[in-house]
């Protein structure tokens, strides 16, 4: 069984759970490291494995530009070629694509765009991401998608619901039309639309279920509607979405998202955050965000946080990381990403746990009443 | 006892010895990896340790504007503010201050500049350099020198040897009057100039060690001079120092250059060559250099060396390398750089055991047979 529902908390829609691939189990609620072009920025695969990381996320767009999926596909596929032997998502490349502006052209067919890289002109369709997927050698695929966007109409929310559905259904043949030649088992999920009009997301969701995907995605969140708004959806996506099927949300987010994402039922993430924002020099820790670089950790001597287990947090201090990323030192970046992935892989495992142990909620109100989200007055962790 | 010689060569003056230190056994001939801002550029103290680095080089001039010599005594010491527990040498920053040109002025009492980085004026005298490499906490200083130019008169070379030993003189004293406060043991290495003539570098040499330090460096080469001009220089002075103290020569070289001055009697080389050129793509074999970036590597999906051990080879392709490397993502950079600094690491450490093993001579002739320089045809690992 692809995944299994080991618990649901009584007190909250949290779950924990498992998803059994060919490269490994993975352990749900599970945070998936964005790695891009082939690699988690600033880390290695071996570093990854020693944060705990389970799978990580890879973007079709980027590897189908560079090197190539053919070139990946003659290397013996994407683990061999990274040096990755855990399970690995690809995402459809179409919300690359979609943000690409003026560089595309979207019809029922697919969408057609030129690369940012050199110009070069290639057209995606619901057909051509599976293959380039299958090449690539993905665990779990997505369908192409169209991603709405927010602000808009709930008549624009159909459309790009509908165009999504019906190129789910096209995705889904042609993953059953070659999965006889797959040399690994994949599994390709479907992801529900429908911006944040209740009516459309419901008809997403039915249709889409009805299709049968062994995973299910709720897309088209976190593009600027308000975090309440995005709350109220992923609440009424996992309400409807199927119990035992694995959902993931998809580009999300902040510790504290995520930490209320599992409390509405969601098992998997994936977020750009951790890397991103550490290669910035903000870095997280229970208390909130702090801002590395600021002079005020000038002659701070103390790791980035003292009960941290990270590699980063062992052996070197707030001090030496703002010199390093001051001196523009590519380690002062490497340490801050394994902080927070480690930060990340950490506080979903923690929640995890306590959804295996019925004291989820009592964790969630314990995370919160400590950590300072943005907007509210910086943690004394800032001094 | 500071220097053990422990085998000399018969065939040739290549030597095998031992530096003590308060952090540990040196094993000569060395090679120092560079790490100018308290980090060598990429990788993490752990993996220099597991390269088998067994001393690091810092710049002085670099560590004292940012973070600078106080705070790093305060974090206690560069060893413990970068994470490295074995031994590290400072150049004296009279280097990359006379690098400076229009921004600094030289004068018998010392050198005044102006910062690179923020245009701030600062003065090193060879009593200041020693005060700050003592802060910093390095296991082995290097008096202030005045490199001598090339091309330059005899005249001009007498001159910067005049002061360069005068300025010895100063720091010895320097050293002497405050080594009672060290927490560790600290030596104080005196560097010897006079360009590429002979008299000149002979009376240099005559006096620093009638000053008597435990080390001496040979500086001033390496900055222009033919390659031949160079290694008689080096045999040179290696005829004239001590048997029974260690030899440093200062910023060299290449592959080729390490293992020519081994057998002119050199113990110890730092050069950001391994490091720099990683950084730009370049990667050592036994072959000579190969230029991972090139199109001819682009489906190569063998290591960049098969016989090699680094974490690079038994991990990564030159396919995936050099997708890296194209890709901005700064995980090539260190992965190029963990295989060149092995290769260093290595190549020093195999040249050690062939003096041991009385087969000096061999191994060199052995390297050479192999290893295509710059100008020559690229070898077949090139295709």
């Amino acid at each position: 069984m692809f995944f299994e529902l080991i618990r649901s908390d009584s007190q909250s829609k949290a779950r924990a759970g498992v998803l059994n691939t060919s490269h490994g189990k993975v352990e749900t609620p599970i945070f998936m490291p964005v790695g891009t072009q082939g690699t988690v920025k600033t880390v290695s695969p071996h570093e990854l494995d020693g944060l705990g990381a389970q799978i990580l996320l890879a973007n079709t767009y980027h590897l189908f530009l560079r090197p190539g999926d053919r070139l990946i596909e003659e290397a013996g596929g994407l683990h061999r070629f990274m040096g990755w032997s855990l399970p690995i998502l690809t995402d459809s490349g179409g919300f690359q694509v979609f943000s690409l502006a003026g560089l595309r052209k979207i019809t029922d067919e697919g969408v057609r765009f030129q690369s940012h890289l050199d110009g070069s002109r290639h057209t995606f369709t619901p057909e051509t991401v599976i293959d380039v997927q299958a090449r690539i050698g993905s665990d779990i695929l997505m369908v192409l998608d169209e991603c709405t966007a927010y602000p808009c109409t709930e008549r624009e929310a159909v459309k790009s619901s509908d165009r999504t559905l019906r190129w789910a259904e096209r995705s889904l043949r042609r993953f059953t039309d070659i999965r006889a030649g797959f040399t690994a088992q994949r599994f390709l999920f479907g992801i529900a639309q429908g911006g944040t009009f209740e009516a459309v997301r419901r008809l997403s969701i039915e249709r889409l279920v009805a299709m049968d995907f062994p995973g299910y995605a709720i897309g088209g969140l976190a593009v600027g509607e308000p975090k309440s708004l995005m709350m109220e959806t992923v609440d009424l996506c996992t309400g409807l979405l199927p119990a035992g099927m694995p959902r993931y949300l998809m580009g999300v987010g902040k510790p504290e998202d995520i930490v209320q994402a599992i409390a509405l039922g969601v098992d998997m993430f994936d977020c750009v955050i951790p890397t991103r924002n550490g290669r910035n020099g903000t870095v997280y820790t229970r208390g909130g965000r702090l801002v590395i670089k600021s002079k005020a950790f000038e002659r701070d001597f103390q790791p980035i946080e003292t009960s941290c287990g990270c590699y980063t947090c062992l052996h070197f201090s707030r001090a030496y990381l703002r010199h390093l990323i001051h001196s523009s030192e590519t380690l002062g970046l490497r340490l801050a990403t394994i902080h927070n992935l480690f930060f990340y892989l950490n506080l979903v495992k923690e929640a995890r746990q306590a959804v295996l142990e019925s004291r989820f909620s009592e964790w969630k109100n314990a995370f919160f009443s400590v950590y300072y989200t943005e907007g509210q007055n910086p943690h004394s962790n800032e001094r």
